[in-house]
Formats: structure tokens, sequence, C-alpha cells
């Protein structure tokens, strides 16, 4: 693999703060190397430095070999050298340019909400569902004309992703899950730059994040489902019926996605808090299999101390790339309860598509 | 009522947060006189401006007419003068003082823990159930020896007030509830001063507070539930059984509780959301019909804005007095779910102790 | 004084943070009557709740009387019934639509920037220099047609309104300062709604508030200054050349700018602190004088506990109105050093134009 | 250096914040090897996962290596395999306890205060006084008996280390300083654990911190001063009379102290915003020269953005081991002025003490 060197990648809305997160981690990265940046039109003709001054809000400089390189505007023809992009545009724009880049045969993964309800399009959490990659020769083969190579991959909502990879593993284990409840705790970072006002936050929960209950609700099922009809569609967990009830708060923390979750598992009796304790602990999932730079060593780490996770303390921990779990206890309402963090800028959202990125290598849809 | 002057009282645990509150308060109360302060061994004998010095927290200035008060030990003895002590001491001391009080014949009002579970007190939230008063002729006969006058009565962890008002005017009009989920959001100030660490909460969430779950869950069922056995005990709502699920989480917020609540009731089908709403809007209670000076005009407030009720902007209205709700629609898991904001500080502390006094002054308990 | 009612007035930039300040406090003004709201074009002819809906971010809902006020466009025939209007429009449209309302014969008393380096308008602290207006018949014959009735006076900077008082005490009582070095901590709130954005100040502080040293620096002379030339222009403090450096931090509270001052004396030998606290104590002005209902009790509160004063604990101590000190020491630098506390939504905007307005009234600059 | 293996190390109260600083960094350290824990009695004899439970709040886990080492008392007997400790004791203990080690023959790194003022003792600040050393020599020799090896090195209090960095700099450039003024916006992590409540700087300043600015002042003077008599005393910089005066703020923010700095210089006519620029670019200490591995590349950061640096994004910059400066300009009432940042918990707490003792080892001071 990479044996006549890395594969040569784009960043689609890269002075962003998803794309920001995206040249981070692309700038040294193993397998992808990032020869082209695209953004707004405002902004192309600049170097990247110019582009994003005064907008750059990493801890970390902007890398050495990024400073200068130069932004174009968001069309194929300036990303003939890519053979994928990573796209942190927003809504806005992204739909009509994802689809533009699959038309040019590159392959897209994306952290736009746009494709996530396609029919098409698989919705991927790396630590998850990998499989769905599965239905992208048939996504090919739907467009006009059929394409050889391009696709469009999405990633989850951030606060998705942080709860899906729990439900994943205790389903592999005990079977389908029947009913989840779940009120989640958000940091300000899920909402980008300039995002939410200080006014709104400091001192104070915000209870309500338009449209998250319901993707929340959806995705979830989606990405827990399997695939039909040899492949060619998403089976939405219909087999099984998952009724879901997000509750989505804001609350004034930088980064990490905390949730306080109850389910109820479709098999009687149900597991006991030990048994859930001891799935979590040993799930383990493709992309770590498949070696991926960017999988974390355990996929969901299980707290012991009663107070934890906790965002400030637990979201950097292996650098963001898994989930965390903690107080796995019985629910007096529905079978277990526990509480969990994601960190919502890496596995909630850039670290998901360039995982992703890495298993498409390692299963050939670069190639 | 009152003609004769006001009633004296006494504030025990005058020196600490829920102390200090009292004395904010009481000091130019209609129709309480704080005329006695008690705090630890090494406060007496001091004014109360030098006892509180370095700790006084509160966003007006000690009351003029209190700054020079002496502070005394919490013995009986130094309160002859008193009717009424209210208990902001920490739950530590406070079971023997408290008991201590109550046989001198006075009137213990206490927002401490240790009285909540204790089958002769009534734990009573203003706003739900003051007539849980009617146990303590009770309480009085099986003290030895029977006392004439004094009594405990508690009220409720913050968390719990923040939600069961809620409850009690949905169960008024449509029955037993059968199920809540509650998950809360709870401020720094529940947990007293010095209390949290900066270290802990800044910038983060702790999805723990030692205790906090159980008494929730526990309490709920007490309020809720009614007398029996002729005024001489609590059903602890055991004709209809109420399982609750409570998760506890501590944020950055200064004051105010808001919890994530979702639940099911007995009777089938459940109310629509516009009929939550309805009944919610309209809930009085007896304080109002009353006219305690401390009761609030609307005691639920149901906020229309999506974003709302926020601890920064709502915690205030009404001096803290009532509850607020907002976001009332259906629930996928059980029938309705709603987001609710408490003042912990105020109804959820002091504003209790004190509304439940003026209730007693009304229902001829303090003659 | 008022004996035929009180007088019309109408807020321009209602809609916004300062013009929500002005409605809440003119709501229920004593001597003035809130009759007209102007806001941007997209805003007008919407009842003022339609108009905020969203934006409202104050901690009492909307007055009752306001809520279906209709809103205009920032026209002076839509405001023919009021002879004052207060601004707290953005410096964008401040500039020509106070010029029109000037025109229009209507006194504006105006938060905005813009013409606060005009030599013909005063730049008015109320607790510090309502001897500036003065220059006011100057100013309206200065116009365009020569003007009968209307004016435009502004208020200063927030930050410099929070630290001009103890200045004016100062050199009222020693003569002139020499030297004053200043580096502030300012709120969110100062900035406007959206303003900050909580991921630039969430734990965090932003060394650099842009053009706010120049205006500390400046608008400080123009205020201390006095007039000359028969009351025709301002002298700038030049007589006794005063040098200040000021250094602007944003840090993360709402409410509240606070400042660590150090200065000097021009004449030796400097006074003691114990002379300087007597002084701030001591120190009386205009607005309190003529009975002005916005004005301070105490124009300058001297803290002696060591850590205050504090924005959250003293920013609302009489509602805001008054500047607040502590920790008046010697400098060993120059001669004095003290912290100050001014709360910058109240005496440092709105509050400002609303006691200068009641000075005007006093001083028969409305009829 | 180190062929035979690393110096072994201990650290004295283990359990503590900085503590937990020095095990984090001594973990994996190159060069020395953590072989001993020691901590309050109540502590010792349990493995320091125990010893530490509910308390360790770095974001990373205990060290696998660290996990079961076993927690001893503070007395040298249990620390005869170590030739260093690093002190993170709080002041009360750390005098006797230093001072036994010492006695014993251990080098003492130390970040408690009590020594900082000892005339024997060097007060170090790594990236500017290591030449202080030379009195150790000295030191011993006056040691009841004379000492062969052991002594005692402090570091300096957080604050000042934050800022005497840069004036070294400009000293070594320019000559003396004369006059200095500095506003400090200090961290929470500054204070220990649990240090400040939260319910004193959430949504707070505090403008006041017990002690501060008497250290600052203080310490830079002995810090920037040199050797006199022979290396047996220090001058604290008494041919050049420095005056400082400090403003020590409280802020919400977890780590990094920030400062507002005016200076003046003795020689005239005063270097240029370009040439202070150009001096702190340029500027390097003797522990980059010599190697050592906690040095930073960097030692002062020159930020061009207007608006930095901010403790959020650059705290942690070079691991929190360099200084960083911004806005250099001129100052209209002494000659310069800047806004600075360093990392107080690293920088400002252990890296200095670590950084001490790598330079001690190529002095040879540790064979």
């Amino acid at each position: 693999m990479a044996s006549q060197g890395r594969v040569k990648v784009g960043v689609l809305g890269a002075t962003g703060t998803v794309g920001q997160r995206f040249i981070t981690q692309l700038s040294d990265h193993p397998e992808f190397e990032l020869v082209a940046l695209g953004a707004s039109a405002s902004s192309a003709g600049n170097s990247y430095k110019d582009a994003v001054a005064g907008r750059w809000k990493q801890m970390q400089p902007i890398p050495q070999n990024v400073r200068d390189m130069p932004v174009q505007a968001c069309e194929p023809e300036h990303f003939k050298e890519c053979s994928v992009v990573f796209s942190g545009l927003d809504s806005g724009p992204a739909g009509a340019i994802e689809e533009a880049f699959r038309a040019a045969e590159l392959r897209v993964f994306s952290n736009a909400k746009n494709y996530r309800q396609d029919p098409l399009c698989p919705l991927v959490v790396p630590l998850v569902n990998p499989d769905h990659f599965s239905i992208l020769s048939h996504q090919r083969s739907q467009m006009q004309p059929p394409l050889r190579k391009g696709f469009i991959v999405t990633n989850a909502n951030c606060a998705t992703t942080g709860i899906v990879v729990a439900f994943k593993a205790l389903e592999q284990a005990f079977g389908p899950l029947e009913t989840i409840m779940v009120s989640t705790m958000q940091a300000i970072s899920g909402a980008g730059y300039p995002g939410v006002s200080s006014l709104d936050i400091l001192n104070n929960v915000v209870p309500y994040i338009s449209g998250e209950e319901e993707k929340v609700e959806w995705e979830t099922a989606k990405i827990l489902g399997g695939l039909k009809e040899n492949n060619t569609a998403f089976d939405l967990h219909e087999n099984s019926p998952l009724t879901i009830s997000a509750h989505c708060n804001r609350v004034p923390v930088i980064d990490g996605h905390s949730a306080s979750i109850s389910l109820r598992f479709a098999k009687r009796p149900a597991p006991s808090p030990e048994q859930v304790k001891k799935v979590f602990e040993e799930y383990t999932c493709e992309a770590q299999e498949l070696g991926c730079p960017s999988a974390p060593k355990q996929a969901i780490t299980v707290h012991d101390e009663p107070d934890r996770p906790q965002p400030r303390l637990d979201c950097d921990w292996q650098n963001g790339a898994g989930m965390n779990v903690g107080r796995i206890r019985k629910c007096p309402v529905l079978d277990i309860k526990f509480t969990s963090l994601v960190n919502n800028v890496m596995l909630g959202a850039a670290t998901s598509s360039v995982m992703n990125a890495e298993i498409a290598l390692r299963k050939g849809l670069l190639s």
C-alpha cells in the first residue's frame, strides 16, 4: 500500500473550522499527501495563511508546508491532481460542489449534512459501519453517466457519532436495541466559527440546537441498520424497529459532547451492567483490524471513576479518536443507563472522514 | 394576621450560602422579623459582618439591620425570642441541632437533607404539597414528651424541587404519572461554598453528583404522594407506582438547574403537548391562593421561544420563586417531553423554606 | 417639572442590545414616556415583540407596554411626537441618522461613537462633566440653518466611563493628574450581540479590542478637560497635559469592566491612599444634586475587602449606576494604584444617556 | 552524558497538582528515572494510583509505570536511591522537609516558595539565570556540617516566570530596565487544587491574589540581578535600581497567565518597538545552548496577529516551555508596552524545575 507514494488529497472549505482540522491532520499524514486547498471565491487566489488570517483557531500554528499553499475556488479543475477530497464545506454550498467533484471522478469524504439522508450515500462512522461502503459501486452505477471512481461518503452528525459506537457494540453482543433515550450536553465547537455567541452561552445552558434531535434520531437508525437488496439500499434498522428520543442541549464547553443515555434491549432478560461493561471494553472495529493510522487503540474506553468521562479531562485521550463511557448502571425505567463522551471536532468530525478514507484505501476504493 | 407585629424568627447556619439567602430574604420580610442568628461555635460571639467576613457572596451588601447583629451558637437558649427558625445548616450538624430546636418548641423550617426521609416529617415544596403539613400534629404527638408547638418541616433537594412542580400539575389534571426520565444540568451554587473547585467545572461537565439521583427518585414519590392512615403517614405514591430514572450532571452555570424531561402517563390516551401546555399555564397552588408574599404570580411559566428557558436569562424571573418550562413536545419513547428550569438557590432552597413558613402562618401553625 | 406629564421620547436602534437596555429603563421612567421605536428597515412595520424575536436578551421579559408598539424606520417623520430620542444605533448608520434627527429639532442622546470627537458635541459622563452641556447653544447656532431645540449629546465609551469618574474626583480634590496607566479586563457585553464568538473567549483572554485603547486615551482628556472660548470649544485638558496609556483586554465575564489603574498627580507631594479613599467616598456630582432618578446614591463606592470589587458580585450594586473602586494603595512607580469596576451596560451605556437626559431636563434643555 | 543510565530522581508532594505535573514529565524522561514518590503520611503506604484517587486531574491517564509505585512519607531514608528530588510540596511542610533532604545530600529542585528569598538559594528561571547556580558551592559550605552534594534550588513564582524572560532579553540587549508596570490576568490552575472555588471565578474577575504582587516585585529583582562577593551573594539588581509595580488579577482561565506590561529603559533614547521585537525573537538562553531536552526551540515567541498571544490557543505551544509576547508598541507613559503569556503549570512550575535539573546535570552538579 502506498508503495509509490501517498495518495494525493485536497480539502474543500479549507478556511473553516472543520477544514482547519482536516489540514492539521493531513499535513503530515503517512498515507495522504495534501496538495490542494479550496475555499470560497473571496479567498481564492491567496496563500492559505492570508486566506485564513484572523480565523485560524487551532492550538498549533498553521503547518509550515501549508502556510504558503495557494487557495483555489472549489472547482474540480483545480483538483485534477487529487484522488480524494475532504469536504468541510458549510451545508449551503456543499450540495452542488460535492456533486460536481463526484461527477469529476473524485472520491468525496464529507462532513457536511447534505447527503447523509441520500439513499445512495453511505453515512459512515468509521468505528461502526464501514461495511456500508459496499453500496458505492451501486452509487457509481446510478450516476449519469455512470462513474468509474467518484463517490460521496459522508460521516455522521457529531452528536450521533458520539453515541452510536456504544450502540453498535451492544447490538453486536446482545441483539437489537428497542428503545434509546439520550440527553446531550454539546460543546460550542460543534457550531463552527463564529457559531455560538458568547452572550448566549457563558454561564448558561441553551436547551435547543436547531435540527439536532431529528438528526440524532434519524442517523442512528441508518448507521446501525444494514444493507439490503444486494447492497443497493439501506434497511434503516427496519427489521427491528428502534425508537429513539433525543434532548439536545448546548453547554459552555469548548470541545466534547457529553450524553446521558438510557436504553432497552429487545431481548429479555437484558444484560447486566457488568456484561455491558465487558462488551464495551472488548469492542473492536474494522478500522482497528485494518491498521488505520487514525484508529484508536481502544474503540470504547470505559472509565471506572464515578465522575468520568469529563470533556475537559478525557476529550483528547487517544487524540480524540475513540469513544468514552462511564457510570454504567441499571436504569429504573429502561434496562441500562450510562454517560458518554466524544471529541466532537475529532471523531465527531474530521477524524471520521480521514479514518473513512483510510479504510477506503485498504478496501481498494481509492485506486 | 401579624396584627400585633411580625413573627420573630432566627436563622441557623447563618454564615453559609443558604443562610445568607435566608438573611437576604428575611431582613425586610413583611411578616417575619429576623432577631437571632446562629452559626458554628467559632463564629459565635462575633457580629454578623465579622463572622461572615470573606464569605459573603451575595450580589447586594449585608443588610444594614443585620451587619451588627450578634452571632450565637446554635443552641435553643439563644433563640428563646423566636417562634420559628430557618435552618441552612450543613447535614453534619443539622440532625442534632434541628432536633434540639424542635424539642425546645420551635418550628424548624429546614433546607438540610437530614429529615427528608423521616416518616413523620413533611417534605414540602410550597408550590406542590403544603397539604402534608397535616401530619404535623401527629409529629408533635410522637415526641417524648409530646410537643405543643415545635415541629420540623423540610424542603426538598434543589433538583427535585425544580421538576416536581410540573409533575404535580400534570397529575392533578391527567391522573398519575407512570414513568419519568430526567437528565439534569445543575448549577455550581447547588454545592455550596467553596463547593465545586473551579478546576473541576470550568470548560467542563461532571456527569455525577454524589447521592443526587437517589434523592430525586425518592423525594419525588414522597412529594407527589398523599397522606394516609388519618394523616399519620405518607403513602409515597404507592397506589400508582411511579418509576423515575435520573441522570444528574454538573455544568458551569452559577445559578439555575436545567433538566431534560420525558414522561408517560398511566391513563391512555395521553394528553397532547397543547393540553399539557394549557395545564402548566393554568396551574395554581395553595401558596398563591393564600396570598403568600413570596409566592410567584405564575407558578409555572411556559416559554414559547424554542430555546428557552435558559438559566442566565430566566432564572431570576419572579425573583426565582416559580418554575419554568419550555419545548413541550411529543416524546417518541414515552408520551411527552420538555425542558425545565428552576432557580436552585431561591425556589430550590431558601425561598421554599420561607414560603413554607408563610403557608404555615396562614394555616395557624405558628401561633 | 413634568407637571403636565412626562417628556415623550423615542429609541433608535431599538432591537439591538443597547436599545433593549434603553427600553427596559424607559418603559416605566417617571419623567420620560416611551412613545416611538426605530430600527432598521427590515424590522419596520412589525410589532416590537416580532421585530426583536430571538434577539431579546434581557433578564426580564419585554415590558408589557412595549411588546405591541410598532417599530418604525429611523426617520424623523415617525418621531414627530418626541422631544428626545435615545440612540443605540451601530456606528454604521448612526452618523447620518442622528444628524437627521438633530436637524429635525430633536434632542439626540447617543451611545454611538460617531460624534464623540466632534468639536461641537459634548461627550458627557453624567457623573463627571454635565457642565459640557453649555456648548449646546453654540452647537445649535452652527447648524445650517441654526436650530432652536435640536442637538446631539454623546456618552463615552464604556471603558472610559468606567474609570473617568475616579479621575474627576481626584482632579477636583488634588489638582491635575499627570500620568495614568490603565489595564482593562472588559466584559463580552461591551461588544454587543452576537459580538464575541464563544470560541474566542470561553476559557480565554483576548489582549486586544480594536480601537479601544485609543478611545480611552482620547476620550478621557476631552471629558476631564473644560470648555474654553466662551463655551464654544473643548480645551481637552490642554493646560495641564495628561498622558494616558491603556492596555485593553477582553475576559470571559458577561457584564462589568474591571481595570487596574496607576496614576501620578502633577502636584507634589502626592496624596496618601487614605486621602484618596476619603475623596472617593465623599465625591458627589451634579446628577445627584439635581435629584436625577437614575443617579446613584453613592457616586463612587469604595470596597474595603481586599478582593473587591468583582464584576459578578458588585456590578449590579445601585442598579449599575455608580462606579466601584477598591485596593487603594501606593504605586511603586507612579503615586497611587487601585482597581475599578463599572457596569458597562448600565452606567457604561444606557444609564449614561438616560441620566444625561434627566440632567438636561433639569437644566431646561428639553423644553 | 547519562551513558551509564539515567539519574535516579524522586518527587515530593507527588499527589498534588504540581507533583502530578512532575510525574507526567518525568515518567518517560530521557535523562531522569523516576524511582520514588513522597506524599503526606496519610497517603504513605498506598500505591500511587490509590493515593491519588479522585485527585488526578491531568489530561492523560496516570503513566503505566507510575500507577503501582508505592508512595512513601517525605523522609530522606525512603529516597536513598535518588540523587535528585523535585518538590511540589505546599509551603506549609516544604520548609522543613526540603531542608532535611538537603542535609541528607540530595539535590532539591523546588517549586515551593519557602527558600526563594533565602540569601544562599538560587531562584532560577531556566531561560534566564542558570548562572546563579554558581552560588551552590557556597550554599553547601555554609551548612552545618558542610555538604558535599546536597543543595536547594528554587524556581520562581509562576507570574514572575511569565514575564522575567522578556526582561532578561531586553536588559541583555539594551541595558538595565528602570521601571516596569505589569498587570496580570492569572489562571485558576496557579492556585492548585481545589484552589479557587468556582463560585468565586466563574463569570468573574478577582482583583487580588494574596502575596502575589510582592512576589513579582521582589523575585524579579533577584532573578535579573547578578552574583557578587565572589559568588557568595545576590546583588538584587542593586547597581541599577529597578522599580516594579504589579497588579495581580485572577481570571476564569484554566491554564496560562497573561500580562499587560509597560516598561522604561535606563538608557536614552529607548529602543523602538521594532528593535524590541528583533531582540525577543533572537533571544537564546543557556538551556537551549546546552541542549536540555525540556528547553523550547524558541525562547520567546513573538506573535504577529494583533490579538495574540491568547491563553487557550497559545499556552501549549512548545509544550508550554517558552514565553509568548505580542502587541509590542510604544507606551505613551513609559517606553514600550506589550502583552505576554506563559503556561503557568509548565514553564511557570514543573518544567522550570525539570529544566533547572537538566542544566545542573550538564554543569556537573548532579554527580
